[in-house]
């Protein structure tokens, strides 16, 4: 859909970092006049709710510089350049649980901020986890813990804004809604 | 909670938009070694989820320059300068779709970007709106058009990803769940 679609003038690149860019178009509105858009450049990423024989769900608990504090999310990581969602989701659950899985349900994808980000966010769900026998090693400048928790454990993290974020908040609600059916 | 803290060594300001400013941080790890942090800061955002009297809920199809496309969401905006999210959400609701509203729940609230931003959304509902009678004029930027849906109406435009944002896909799964009590 292209409805109130804004034209572009000009697009200055401003920043071309290690994960984001940032680019400030000058652009035309549909009554004709002229504004600016600022926006950021993200390549995508993937998450995976993931659920143990013992029906827990898997979580990682992570320092976030953006919020100055650690948060407990859903494992998840970025797209590599021409990866597939599927390869990320399963390679992000290897790197940061040491579980594998074959087995990967779409749930759904979701723009995280449409307003100034084009982050494309993946969820995937599998409750087949392995455990692996030679774990992988993450990124280097990565540092998580592993939690396992109940479905009504993580609604009370939910509640205390442990759990805090929008790929998280999502997942945790999801379950509930399939506890519902 | 402070776990794996990452201490900045450096700050740069690379850039102070409109919406958001982005920063560049020298940080140490938890295991002594530096690294880089790319950091949007984004003043939050207040997002309303508007029940009609004949339970529909009221969306607004915009254009998003970041994603190149119009998609359907809730009402949202972004936090004035010391403005209460409440305050925020009501102005916004009024700006974007003529209604205003007495009676605000919260629902819940997350960062919807940890790994690279600090925007904050706050996300409430409301079942008890009232037509403006002399409806504001809007930011003199945004062309918005109110679509009136049902819930299976909003659960079809999720499967077209038509809806296709966090806020609002978190949404439409909270009204799923609430009409499964």
């Amino acid at each position: 859909m292209k409805k109130f679609e804004e034209k572009t003038i000009k697009t200055k690149n401003i920043y071309d970092g290690k994960v984001i860019k940032l680019q400030v178009d000058d652009v035309t509105l549909p009554n004709g006049k002229t504004s600016k858009r600022e926006l950021i450049k993200h390549p995508g990423a993937v998450a995976i709710i993931a659920i143990t024989k013992d029906n827990k769900i898997v979580f990682v608990e992570q320092y976030r510089k953006p919020l100055e504090k650690s948060i407990v999310e859903i494992p998840a990581g970025k797209l590599e350049k021409g990866e597939s969602p599927e390869v990320t989701a399963v390679r992000e659950l290897e790197e940061e649980t040491g579980y594998t899985t074959r087995n990967l349900e779409f749930v759904t994808s979701f723009y995280t901020s449409p307003g100034f980000a084009d982050e494309h966010m993946y969820i995937y769900k599998t409750s087949q986890l392995e455990q692996l026998e030679n774990p992988l090693e993450g990124d280097d400048d990565e540092f998580v813990e592993i939690l396992e928790l109940t479905l009504d454990q993580a609604k009370q993290y939910v509640e205390e804004q442990r759990i805090h974020d929008a790929k998280t908040n999502y997942a945790v609600l999801y379950l509930e809604m399939l506890g519902r059916k």
